[in-house]
Protein backbone atom coordinates (compact mmCIF):
# COMPACT_ATOMS: atom_id res chain seq x y z
CA UNK A 1 0.00 0.00 0.00
CA UNK A 2 2.56 2.24 -1.10
CA UNK A 3 2.31 5.06 -4.00
CA UNK A 4 6.38 4.87 -5.48
CA UNK A 5 7.25 7.51 -7.23
CA UNK A 6 10.15 5.83 -9.99
CA UNK A 7 12.59 7.34 -12.17
CA UNK A 8 12.10 5.55 -15.93
CA UNK A 9 15.69 7.06 -16.81
CA UNK A 10 16.47 9.09 -20.30
CA UNK A 11 14.82 7.10 -22.84
CA UNK A 12 16.82 3.60 -23.32
CA UNK A 13 14.57 1.24 -20.66
CA UNK A 14 17.77 -0.12 -19.93
CA UNK A 15 18.47 2.56 -17.70
CA UNK A 16 15.66 2.59 -14.81
CA UNK A 17 17.16 1.01 -12.03
CA UNK A 18 17.48 -2.71 -10.81
CA UNK A 19 14.77 -1.36 -7.59
CA UNK A 20 12.63 0.23 -10.28
CA UNK A 21 12.13 -2.54 -12.96
CA UNK A 22 11.61 -4.85 -10.18
CA UNK A 23 8.75 -2.68 -8.57
CA UNK A 24 7.60 -2.00 -12.23
CA UNK A 25 7.07 -5.83 -12.49
CA UNK A 26 5.28 -6.35 -9.61
CA UNK A 27 2.90 -3.56 -8.91
CA UNK A 28 -1.12 -3.38 -8.86
CA UNK A 29 -1.20 0.13 -11.14
CA UNK A 30 1.45 1.92 -13.54
CA UNK A 31 0.59 5.35 -14.31
CA UNK A 32 3.43 6.76 -16.60
CA UNK A 33 4.55 9.48 -18.75
CA UNK A 34 4.37 9.65 -22.46
CA UNK A 35 8.14 9.48 -22.65
CA UNK A 36 8.46 6.40 -20.60
CA UNK A 37 9.61 3.73 -23.21
CA UNK A 38 6.78 1.23 -24.07
CA UNK A 39 9.40 -1.81 -23.22
CA UNK A 40 8.86 -0.67 -19.74
CA UNK A 41 5.47 -0.36 -19.50
CA UNK A 42 5.18 -3.87 -20.94
CA UNK A 43 7.44 -4.72 -18.13
CA UNK A 44 4.48 -4.81 -15.66
CA UNK A 45 2.19 -7.79 -14.46
CA UNK A 46 -0.40 -8.53 -17.42
CA UNK A 47 -3.23 -7.78 -14.78
CA UNK A 48 -2.06 -4.51 -13.65
CA UNK A 49 -3.92 -1.15 -14.31
CA UNK A 50 -1.92 0.68 -17.02
CA UNK A 51 -2.79 4.57 -16.67
CA UNK A 52 -1.17 7.17 -19.36
CA UNK A 53 -0.32 10.09 -17.80
CA UNK A 54 -1.15 12.49 -21.53
CA UNK A 55 -3.89 13.88 -21.04
CA UNK A 56 -4.40 14.38 -17.17
CA UNK A 57 -3.60 18.10 -15.34
CA UNK A 58 -0.89 18.07 -12.53
CA UNK A 59 -4.13 18.06 -10.19
CA UNK A 60 -5.93 15.41 -11.80
CA UNK A 61 -2.31 13.30 -11.72
CA UNK A 62 -2.44 14.31 -7.79
CA UNK A 63 -5.55 12.86 -7.20
CA UNK A 64 -5.54 9.55 -9.22
CA UNK A 65 -2.15 8.78 -7.07
CA UNK A 66 -4.25 9.46 -4.02
CA UNK A 67 -6.94 7.45 -5.08
CA UNK A 68 -5.19 4.72 -5.96
CA UNK A 69 -2.88 5.28 -3.05
CA UNK A 70 -6.15 4.87 -0.74
CA UNK A 71 -7.16 1.45 -3.04
CA UNK A 72 -4.99 -0.04 -1.29
CA UNK A 73 -2.71 -0.99 -4.41
CA UNK A 74 0.93 -0.87 -4.75
CA UNK A 75 1.08 1.90 -7.21
CA UNK A 76 4.02 2.45 -9.73
CA UNK A 77 3.81 6.49 -10.77
CA UNK A 78 6.35 6.04 -13.50
CA UNK A 79 8.22 9.22 -14.50
CA UNK A 80 10.83 9.95 -17.42
CA UNK A 81 14.45 10.39 -16.35
CA UNK A 82 14.28 10.87 -12.18
CA UNK A 83 11.08 12.11 -10.41
CA UNK A 84 12.97 15.52 -8.45
CA UNK A 85 14.79 16.66 -11.28
CA UNK A 86 12.42 18.53 -13.09
CA UNK A 87 9.75 16.28 -12.91
CA UNK A 88 7.17 17.61 -10.73
CA UNK A 89 7.27 14.85 -8.05
CA UNK A 90 7.55 16.79 -4.95
CA UNK A 91 4.35 17.92 -5.82
CA UNK A 92 2.75 14.12 -6.27
CA UNK A 93 4.76 13.49 -3.02
CA UNK A 94 3.29 16.29 -1.20
CA UNK A 95 -0.35 15.59 -2.24
CA UNK A 96 0.11 11.86 -1.23
CA UNK A 97 1.78 12.65 2.61
CA UNK A 98 -1.41 15.68 2.73
CA UNK A 99 -3.32 12.47 2.26
CA UNK A 100 -1.71 10.36 4.90
CA UNK A 101 -0.52 7.90 1.86
CA UNK A 102 2.86 5.83 2.17
CA UNK A 103 5.00 7.02 -0.86
CA UNK A 104 8.83 6.25 -1.58
CA UNK A 105 11.10 7.47 -3.96
CA UNK A 106 13.25 5.64 -6.26
CA UNK A 107 15.51 8.19 -8.34
CA UNK A 108 16.16 7.81 -11.75
CA UNK A 109 19.37 8.06 -14.42
CA UNK A 110 18.62 12.30 -15.40
CA UNK A 111 18.79 13.20 -18.58
CA UNK A 112 21.36 15.98 -16.56
CA UNK A 113 24.68 13.65 -17.66
CA UNK A 114 22.91 10.74 -19.48
CA UNK A 115 22.19 12.43 -22.87
CA UNK A 116 25.36 14.57 -22.70
CA UNK A 117 27.31 11.50 -21.85
CA UNK A 118 25.50 9.43 -24.99
CA UNK A 119 26.50 11.75 -27.57
CA UNK A 120 30.21 11.16 -26.10
CA UNK A 121 30.12 14.15 -23.75
CA UNK A 122 30.75 14.28 -20.36
CA UNK A 123 29.35 16.85 -18.00
CA UNK A 124 32.78 17.43 -16.15
CA UNK A 125 36.30 16.89 -16.75
CA UNK A 126 39.51 17.39 -14.90
CA UNK A 127 41.16 20.83 -16.15
CA UNK A 128 37.80 21.53 -18.27
CA UNK A 129 34.97 21.99 -16.01
CA UNK A 130 34.51 21.52 -12.64
CA UNK A 131 30.66 23.08 -12.27
CA UNK A 132 27.18 22.91 -13.99
CA UNK A 133 24.71 24.70 -14.05
CA UNK A 134 21.31 23.30 -15.17
CA UNK A 135 17.77 25.16 -16.14
CA UNK A 136 14.63 25.46 -18.29
CA UNK A 137 14.42 28.28 -21.01
CA UNK A 138 16.90 31.30 -20.46
CA UNK A 139 18.11 34.01 -17.91
CA UNK A 140 20.82 31.87 -16.59
CA UNK A 141 22.70 34.58 -13.89
CA UNK A 142 26.75 35.17 -14.49
CA UNK A 143 28.92 32.60 -16.43
CA UNK A 144 31.81 31.60 -14.57
CA UNK A 145 35.02 30.04 -16.45
CA UNK A 146 35.22 26.05 -16.47
CA UNK A 147 31.60 25.97 -16.51
CA UNK A 148 29.14 23.57 -18.64
CA UNK A 149 25.95 24.76 -19.26
CA UNK A 150 22.74 22.05 -19.45
CA UNK A 151 19.39 23.56 -20.67
CA UNK A 152 16.34 21.08 -20.14
CA UNK A 153 13.91 22.03 -22.95
CA UNK A 154 15.78 24.85 -24.80
CA UNK A 155 15.01 23.36 -28.48
CA UNK A 156 11.75 25.01 -28.82
CA UNK A 157 12.98 28.45 -27.87
CA UNK A 158 17.04 28.23 -28.94
CA UNK A 159 17.45 31.46 -30.45
CA UNK A 160 16.08 32.88 -27.11
CA UNK A 161 18.61 30.58 -25.06
CA UNK A 162 21.56 31.40 -27.29
CA UNK A 163 20.58 35.27 -26.71
CA UNK A 164 20.01 34.81 -23.22
CA UNK A 165 23.26 32.96 -22.76
CA UNK A 166 25.69 35.72 -24.74
CA UNK A 167 24.11 38.40 -22.67
CA UNK A 168 25.45 36.57 -19.49
CA UNK A 169 29.14 36.12 -20.94
CA UNK A 170 29.52 33.11 -22.68
CA UNK A 171 31.60 33.71 -25.64
CA UNK A 172 30.07 33.30 -28.83
CA UNK A 173 32.63 30.68 -29.94
CA UNK A 174 31.88 28.65 -26.97
CA UNK A 175 31.50 24.71 -28.38
CA UNK A 176 27.78 23.94 -28.05
CA UNK A 177 25.35 21.20 -28.83
CA UNK A 178 21.66 19.75 -29.54
CA UNK A 179 21.59 15.92 -28.49
CA UNK A 180 17.53 15.35 -29.45
CA UNK A 181 15.81 11.96 -28.08
CA UNK A 182 19.03 11.33 -26.15
CA UNK A 183 20.28 7.53 -25.13
CA UNK A 184 16.88 6.38 -27.81
CA UNK A 185 18.09 4.89 -31.28
CA UNK A 186 16.85 7.58 -33.26
CA UNK A 187 18.81 9.85 -31.21
CA UNK A 188 20.71 13.30 -33.23
CA UNK A 189 23.34 15.45 -32.27
CA UNK A 190 24.43 18.80 -33.68
CA UNK A 191 27.35 20.15 -32.46
CA UNK A 192 27.94 24.11 -33.32
CA UNK A 193 30.03 27.16 -31.49
CA UNK A 194 27.32 28.81 -29.79
CA UNK A 195 26.20 31.57 -31.92
CA UNK A 196 25.39 29.57 -34.61
CA UNK A 197 23.88 26.58 -32.48
CA UNK A 198 20.22 28.02 -33.86
CA UNK A 199 20.73 27.60 -37.53
CA UNK A 200 22.93 24.37 -37.10
CA UNK A 201 19.66 23.03 -35.23
CA UNK A 202 17.41 24.11 -36.83
CA UNK A 203 15.66 20.77 -38.08
CA UNK A 204 16.39 19.16 -34.93
CA UNK A 205 12.76 17.91 -33.04
CA UNK A 206 11.78 15.94 -30.16
CA UNK A 207 12.60 16.22 -26.56
CA UNK A 208 16.34 17.84 -26.40
CA UNK A 209 18.73 18.87 -24.08
CA UNK A 210 21.45 21.61 -24.98
CA UNK A 211 25.00 21.49 -23.58
CA UNK A 212 27.33 24.67 -23.82
CA UNK A 213 30.67 24.44 -22.69
CA UNK A 214 34.72 23.26 -23.49
CA UNK A 215 33.25 19.65 -22.80
CA UNK A 216 31.74 19.91 -25.68
CA UNK A 217 35.15 19.72 -27.91
CA UNK A 218 35.57 16.55 -25.69
CA UNK A 219 33.45 14.63 -28.19
CA UNK A 220 36.10 14.48 -30.48
CA UNK A 221 38.25 12.75 -28.32
CA UNK A 222 35.53 10.29 -26.82
CA UNK A 223 32.79 9.50 -29.39
CA UNK A 224 35.51 7.92 -32.27
CA UNK A 225 35.81 4.32 -30.73
CA UNK A 226 31.84 4.28 -30.00
CA UNK A 227 29.75 2.09 -31.54
CA UNK A 228 25.82 2.12 -31.30
CA UNK A 229 25.60 -1.18 -29.18
CA UNK A 230 23.24 0.56 -26.14
CA UNK A 231 21.47 3.43 -28.25
CA UNK A 232 23.69 4.82 -25.97
CA UNK A 233 26.43 6.46 -28.02
CA UNK A 234 25.33 7.36 -31.56
CA UNK A 235 26.79 10.00 -33.36
CA UNK B 1 36.10 -6.92 -26.15
CA UNK B 2 35.00 -3.28 -24.84
CA UNK B 3 35.80 -1.79 -21.48
CA UNK B 4 32.72 -0.47 -20.18
CA UNK B 5 32.13 2.68 -18.19
CA UNK B 6 29.14 1.73 -16.12
CA UNK B 7 28.15 4.26 -13.11
CA UNK B 8 27.32 2.50 -9.99
CA UNK B 9 24.79 4.97 -8.79
CA UNK B 10 25.09 6.81 -5.27
CA UNK B 11 24.91 4.01 -2.68
CA UNK B 12 22.05 2.04 -2.46
CA UNK B 13 22.83 -1.08 -4.97
CA UNK B 14 19.34 -0.86 -6.12
CA UNK B 15 19.73 1.81 -7.39
CA UNK B 16 22.59 0.58 -10.43
CA UNK B 17 20.73 0.41 -13.87
CA UNK B 18 19.29 -2.90 -15.00
CA UNK B 19 22.15 -2.42 -18.28
CA UNK B 20 24.69 -1.96 -16.08
CA UNK B 21 23.73 -5.06 -13.57
CA UNK B 22 23.45 -7.27 -16.52
CA UNK B 23 26.87 -6.10 -17.54
CA UNK B 24 28.67 -7.13 -14.13
CA UNK B 25 26.72 -10.38 -14.22
CA UNK B 26 28.75 -10.90 -17.55
CA UNK B 27 32.16 -9.47 -17.23
CA UNK B 28 35.47 -10.99 -17.46
CA UNK B 29 37.12 -8.57 -15.53
CA UNK B 30 35.32 -5.56 -12.81
CA UNK B 31 37.50 -3.02 -11.64
CA UNK B 32 36.06 -1.15 -9.01
CA UNK B 33 36.27 2.22 -6.94
CA UNK B 34 35.90 2.49 -3.38
CA UNK B 35 32.19 3.53 -2.88
CA UNK B 36 30.83 0.72 -4.69
CA UNK B 37 28.78 -1.27 -2.28
CA UNK B 38 29.90 -4.81 -2.06
CA UNK B 39 26.74 -6.29 -2.78
CA UNK B 40 27.56 -5.30 -6.29
CA UNK B 41 30.99 -6.63 -6.57
CA UNK B 42 29.78 -9.67 -5.65
CA UNK B 43 26.99 -9.49 -8.70
CA UNK B 44 30.34 -10.34 -10.93
CA UNK B 45 30.88 -14.10 -12.44
CA UNK B 46 32.38 -16.02 -9.39
CA UNK B 47 35.62 -16.73 -12.03
CA UNK B 48 35.78 -12.76 -12.84
CA UNK B 49 38.71 -10.77 -12.18
CA UNK B 50 37.89 -8.16 -8.94
CA UNK B 51 40.36 -5.38 -8.91
CA UNK B 52 39.80 -2.78 -6.31
CA UNK B 53 40.61 0.70 -7.23
CA UNK B 54 41.66 1.88 -4.05
CA UNK B 55 45.46 2.20 -4.28
CA UNK B 56 45.89 3.13 -8.06
CA UNK B 57 46.39 6.63 -9.26
CA UNK B 58 44.69 7.58 -12.20
CA UNK B 59 47.31 6.82 -14.79
CA UNK B 60 47.46 3.59 -13.63
CA UNK B 61 43.97 3.08 -13.90
CA UNK B 62 43.54 4.14 -17.21
CA UNK B 63 46.71 1.48 -17.96
CA UNK B 64 45.25 -0.72 -16.34
CA UNK B 65 42.09 -0.75 -18.57
CA UNK B 66 43.84 -0.53 -21.68
CA UNK B 67 46.01 -3.88 -20.63
CA UNK B 68 42.87 -5.64 -19.57
CA UNK B 69 40.56 -4.25 -22.85
CA UNK B 70 43.53 -6.06 -24.90
CA UNK B 71 43.41 -9.01 -23.62
CA UNK B 72 40.14 -8.91 -25.32
CA UNK B 73 38.60 -9.13 -21.73
CA UNK B 74 34.77 -7.96 -21.88
CA UNK B 75 35.73 -5.35 -19.23
CA UNK B 76 33.13 -3.33 -16.56
CA UNK B 77 34.68 -0.35 -15.06
CA UNK B 78 32.22 0.26 -12.31
CA UNK B 79 32.17 4.01 -11.19
CA UNK B 80 30.54 5.92 -8.11
CA UNK B 81 27.51 7.59 -9.43
CA UNK B 82 27.72 8.55 -12.85
CA UNK B 83 30.77 7.99 -14.81
CA UNK B 84 30.55 11.62 -16.72
CA UNK B 85 30.01 13.43 -13.44
CA UNK B 86 32.63 14.54 -11.30
CA UNK B 87 33.51 10.82 -12.17
CA UNK B 88 36.83 11.19 -14.71
CA UNK B 89 35.16 8.71 -16.88
CA UNK B 90 36.15 11.18 -19.70
CA UNK B 91 39.84 10.57 -18.99
CA UNK B 92 39.40 7.04 -18.82
CA UNK B 93 37.50 7.09 -22.40
CA UNK B 94 39.92 9.34 -24.10
CA UNK B 95 42.85 6.73 -22.92
CA UNK B 96 40.81 3.87 -24.54
CA UNK B 97 40.08 5.38 -27.02
CA UNK B 98 43.61 6.62 -27.95
CA UNK B 99 44.65 2.99 -27.79
CA UNK B 100 41.82 1.46 -30.30
CA UNK B 101 40.58 -0.08 -28.13
CA UNK B 102 36.16 -0.20 -28.10
CA UNK B 103 34.44 1.72 -25.30
CA UNK B 104 30.68 2.07 -23.67
CA UNK B 105 29.22 4.50 -21.52
CA UNK B 106 26.63 3.55 -19.31
CA UNK B 107 25.16 6.34 -17.37
CA UNK B 108 24.11 5.96 -13.62
CA UNK B 109 22.11 7.84 -11.27
CA UNK B 110 24.22 10.64 -9.72
CA UNK B 111 24.29 11.71 -6.30
CA UNK B 112 23.06 14.90 -7.60
CA UNK B 113 19.73 14.27 -7.51
CA UNK B 114 19.33 11.06 -5.49
CA UNK B 115 21.00 12.05 -2.65
CA UNK B 116 18.69 14.87 -1.78
CA UNK B 117 15.89 12.72 -2.81
CA UNK B 118 16.96 10.36 -0.33
CA UNK B 119 16.68 13.42 2.40
CA UNK B 120 13.08 13.89 0.96
CA UNK B 121 14.68 17.23 -0.55
CA UNK B 122 13.59 17.82 -4.68
CA UNK B 123 16.40 19.45 -6.78
CA UNK B 124 13.92 21.43 -8.19
CA UNK B 125 10.01 21.94 -7.48
CA UNK B 126 7.35 24.59 -9.21
CA UNK B 127 7.54 28.16 -7.56
CA UNK B 128 10.61 27.06 -5.19
CA UNK B 129 13.26 26.56 -7.39
CA UNK B 130 13.72 25.94 -11.25
CA UNK B 131 17.69 25.80 -11.22
CA UNK B 132 20.44 23.81 -10.21
CA UNK B 133 24.21 24.98 -9.90
CA UNK B 134 26.48 22.44 -8.83
CA UNK B 135 30.35 22.34 -8.21
CA UNK B 136 32.99 21.09 -6.00
CA UNK B 137 34.24 23.31 -2.98
CA UNK B 138 33.98 26.95 -3.62
CA UNK B 139 33.80 29.66 -5.89
CA UNK B 140 30.63 29.55 -7.53
CA UNK B 141 29.79 32.97 -9.02
CA UNK B 142 26.77 35.05 -8.87
CA UNK B 143 23.86 33.55 -6.95
CA UNK B 144 20.17 33.47 -8.79
CA UNK B 145 16.85 33.68 -7.09
CA UNK B 146 15.24 30.15 -7.39
CA UNK B 147 18.33 28.50 -7.68
CA UNK B 148 19.61 25.17 -6.16
CA UNK B 149 23.07 24.40 -5.19
CA UNK B 150 24.39 21.60 -5.02
CA UNK B 151 28.39 21.15 -3.36
CA UNK B 152 29.91 18.06 -3.90
CA UNK B 153 32.93 17.12 -1.76
CA UNK B 154 31.89 20.54 0.11
CA UNK B 155 31.81 18.39 4.05
CA UNK B 156 35.81 18.94 4.71
CA UNK B 157 35.52 22.34 3.65
CA UNK B 158 32.33 23.36 4.77
CA UNK B 159 32.75 26.52 6.61
CA UNK B 160 35.08 27.78 3.31
CA UNK B 161 32.05 26.57 1.09
CA UNK B 162 29.85 28.05 3.07
CA UNK B 163 31.55 31.58 3.23
CA UNK B 164 32.50 31.54 -0.50
CA UNK B 165 28.29 31.30 -1.08
CA UNK B 166 27.80 34.16 1.55
CA UNK B 167 29.98 35.91 -0.63
CA UNK B 168 28.21 35.08 -3.51
CA UNK B 169 25.18 36.53 -2.37
CA UNK B 170 22.92 33.76 -0.75
CA UNK B 171 21.22 35.18 2.04
CA UNK B 172 22.49 33.72 5.67
CA UNK B 173 19.31 32.50 6.74
CA UNK B 174 18.91 30.42 3.34
CA UNK B 175 17.94 26.76 4.40
CA UNK B 176 20.74 24.05 3.57
CA UNK B 177 20.95 20.70 4.60
CA UNK B 178 24.46 18.13 4.47
CA UNK B 179 23.44 14.13 3.30
CA UNK B 180 26.11 11.96 4.65
CA UNK B 181 26.38 8.80 3.01
CA UNK B 182 23.19 9.25 0.59
CA UNK B 183 20.91 6.50 0.00
CA UNK B 184 22.40 4.30 2.28
CA UNK B 185 21.13 2.77 5.35
CA UNK B 186 23.75 4.51 7.72
CA UNK B 187 22.39 7.98 5.94
CA UNK B 188 22.48 11.31 8.02
CA UNK B 189 21.21 14.19 6.93
CA UNK B 190 21.52 17.85 8.94
CA UNK B 191 19.35 20.52 8.22
CA UNK B 192 20.03 24.40 9.52
CA UNK B 193 20.19 27.94 8.05
CA UNK B 194 22.97 28.33 5.45
CA UNK B 195 25.50 30.47 8.10
CA UNK B 196 24.78 27.93 10.77
CA UNK B 197 25.44 24.96 8.69
CA UNK B 198 29.00 24.55 9.72
CA UNK B 199 28.63 23.95 13.46
CA UNK B 200 25.69 21.89 12.74
CA UNK B 201 26.92 19.38 10.66
CA UNK B 202 30.44 19.29 12.49
CA UNK B 203 30.09 15.93 13.55
CA UNK B 204 29.38 14.58 10.31
CA UNK B 205 31.50 12.19 8.09
CA UNK B 206 31.40 10.40 5.21
CA UNK B 207 30.90 11.26 1.66
CA UNK B 208 28.55 14.02 1.90
CA UNK B 209 26.78 16.39 -0.25
CA UNK B 210 25.62 19.88 0.51
CA UNK B 211 22.56 21.51 -0.23
CA UNK B 212 21.37 25.47 -0.47
CA UNK B 213 18.06 26.22 -1.67
CA UNK B 214 14.72 27.00 -0.27
CA UNK B 215 13.73 23.27 -1.84
CA UNK B 216 15.10 21.95 1.39
CA UNK B 217 12.48 23.51 3.33
CA UNK B 218 10.19 21.19 1.23
CA UNK B 219 11.68 18.36 3.10
CA UNK B 220 9.31 19.02 6.22
CA UNK B 221 6.91 18.69 3.75
CA UNK B 222 7.54 15.32 2.36
CA UNK B 223 9.31 13.38 4.77
CA UNK B 224 6.87 13.11 7.07
CA UNK B 225 4.95 9.63 5.50
CA UNK B 226 8.31 7.91 4.32
CA UNK B 227 9.36 5.36 5.78
CA UNK B 228 13.11 3.96 5.45
CA UNK B 229 12.21 0.79 3.38
CA UNK B 230 14.50 1.06 0.76
CA UNK B 231 17.51 2.66 2.85
CA UNK B 232 16.26 5.68 0.75
CA UNK B 233 14.12 7.54 2.36
CA UNK B 234 15.61 7.81 6.27
CA UNK B 235 15.55 11.02 7.99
Amino acid sequence: MTVWLVGAGPGDPGLITAKGLELVRSCDALVYDRLVSRELVDEAPEDALRIAREELSQNEIDDLLVTLGREGLEVVRLKGGDPFVFGRGGEEAIALVKAGIDVQVVPGVSSIAAVPAAAGIPLTHRGVADRVRIFTGHGSGEHVEGETIVVFMGLQNLPRVVESLLADGVAPGTPAAVVSRGTLPEQEVVVARLHELPQAAAELDGPALVIVGEVVAMRERIVPALRNQLGLLAG
